[in-house]
């Protein structure tokens, strides 16, 4: 449905226009906030979005001459290498004088060299996070490509499960990689990140990556993974035992599933970031784990794996109504194995929408 | 063997140390040359290489305490969050006055909050291309990890041809997984980037993503595809015809071949890339098929898929003992199909190495 698309990134400038001040333009860079304001995917382009009015532009290379009218038909484009020179040739055509630019993606070569450019012509203003904000706050479309995202992911986990993938024998690689596979298969354009198969001792690494390590009866097998479909990414963690689980596993499994659901339900619109991060904590610390839980509750996710908002304890700000995030609270115990049980989500007015549907009841394979 | 490698990145070091000129310090945020010079993989890290000694200073934050430890031990380790920031008090405390930053790697975002921190301290002096300057010159742990690379894809490629998966029937889409899955099984750690599979007319397009389309007797298939083995990239294109091959497809095929053929002998140390470039462009141009060769004739290949230097028609400069290139003309009929023969190759005083081996002699299958 191209002419819905088009008309949703003429939104996302829309929005974009109004929260901009004391600019006459702003000079967007940085490709993943390209792709959100224009649904160019190509890797070089840069997007002008003008304050007064919505005569917007795009540019890009020769190499995307027909991908940009395909992708971004709504958008006037000029083609030539240097886009940021272009668009700003652009604007001082056009009379306009104060152009923002993307302070934490411009480079230093870049600024120097455009504004020695358009010396007495332009003056460029840094910006700072502007399109992130808007990121912030997922429209229709995004949570549309979100839930193909999770769903994607959600049915690679139960082909795999159900072929007996995940067994005593088989390695972290194998996993990963049969995995992987199958998310294509459901319909991924790509993996989101490289996938985490952590066994054993390994488990109580957070960020482990996958080895030949051989699954062996008795082990906790974290695994952390996601799909992109539409450039969205899903992530989700399920931990499982093989073979027979002892004590001290369902223990430290149901303090995290305790953790997790507390942290799910903390998800409100307006929420103080450090609150939702210490409505799960404070039940691990509670239990004397604190020690052992060594990363933030989670993080928004959608055109890039991890973006804003940051769930932490030292995150400031508060959960936008529409937010896509992660959570995703652990328990590593260094030496024996750790659990980790990690959604996505959507916050809304009422409970937040579950984006990973996978089982996470405690579960031996 | 952890102490020849932390001496090649001492080596590295070294060899920076001398190009520098009027700065006591130069500071490095790009993470592809922090790599280059520390041997860290870390997702956040700088490192401060000074002039006058060897006291060189690596920076990370917590969760890479062990790795950059184990990574880097020739040097001192300094773990906070904001690494440049680090570094520079680092410099600050120890009396430097004037260091280099990447100016085609730092944030104007943080360009701007470093000057204002260290004001009246210390003078950051934006530098262009150093480390990349460094990197268009391999050495022999460098090759070593480019031959292993290029090794990996060979025997992937061979593999895939000897189970029959390229053949009418199967997609473009499943052709490229079997591929990239053959690469890891064959040593690779991650895939040098989306492989391209692009049969009949989709191989008339350069950079095509693989599609559902099934592949076809009498159709090209041209297969663009890379490893990776330790950081360092193989980049290989091959074109088969499948079934049985017309006139034309021959006829094509063997004017890139030619033109390849060109490519690869005028690799000489101390050749003018546009030299270069023309070798095999003038073969092609001669033939009447210049307007169906739309792009450069090759680049660098290391740690990243394409870098310094890129062999093309505007391309300046020349081309340095010791650096890995690839040789990739192509021509593309639209509506017919194309032809891509590429090669990754280390330039020597003697005949360039082959790194990428596959047979290159026309072939149907």
């Amino acid at each position: 449905m191209p002419a819905s698309i088009s008309t949703g990134h003429r939104g996302r400038r829309d929005r974009l226009r109004l929260s901009l001040t004391d600019v006459d333009a702003l000079l967007v860079g940085d490709l993943i906030n390209v792709r959100y304001l224009s649904g160019f995917t190509g890797s070089n382009g840069a997007v002008l979005c003008r304050t007064e009015d919505s005569a917007d532009r795009i540019a890009t290379d020769g190499r995307y001459r027909t991908q940009v009218g395909t992708q971004s038909p709504d958008l006037t484009a000029t083609i030539e290498r240097d886009v940021l020179h272009a668009l700003l040739q652009r604007a001082a055509d056009d009379g306009l004088r104060k152009v923002g630019v993307e302070a934490a993606h411009l480079t230093l070569a870049d600024y120097t060299r455009l504004t020695a450019s358009f010396d007495g012509t332009l003056e460029l203003i840094p910006t700072s996070g502007i399109v992130e904000g808007l990121r912030e706050v997922k429209d229709a479309a995004e949570i549309d490509l979100l839930t193909q995202a999770c769903a994607a992911a959600d049915r690679a986990l139960a082909a795999i499960i159900d072929a007996g993938e995940i067994r005593p024998g088989r390695t972290e690689r194998e996993v990963a990689r049969a995995l992987e596979w199958e998310m294509y298969r459901q319909g991924a354009d790509a993996v989101a990140f490289e996938t985490i198969v952590a066994a054993g001792e390994n488990s109580a690494i957070p960020h482990h990556r996958p080895t030949d390590a051989v699954l062996a009866t008795g082990d906790f097998v974290k695994i952390d993974f996601g799909a992109v479909v539409g450039g969205y990414h899903s992530d989700m963690t399920r931990t499982y035992v093989l073979g027979h689980a002892a004590d001290w596993q369902r223990e430290i499994y149901e303090l995290v599933s305790d953790a997790q659901r507390a942290g799910r339900q903390a998800l409100k619109p307006g929420a103080d970031l450090r609150g939702v991060d210490a409505a799960a904590r404070d039940v691990i610390v509670a239990a004397g784990h604190g020690e052992h839980y060594v990363h933030g509750l989670g993080h928004g996710v959608g055109l890039q794996i991890h973006e804003a908002p940051g769930i932490g304890s030292l995150a400031t700000g508060t959960l936008p109504f529409g937010a896509a995030v992660t959570v995703e609270p652990g328990v590593y115990l260094p030496g024996a194995g750790g659990v980790r049980i990690e959604d996505t989500l959507v916050v809304t007015d009422g409970d937040p929408i579950l984006l990973t549907t996978t089982d996470k009841t405690f579960t031996v394979l």
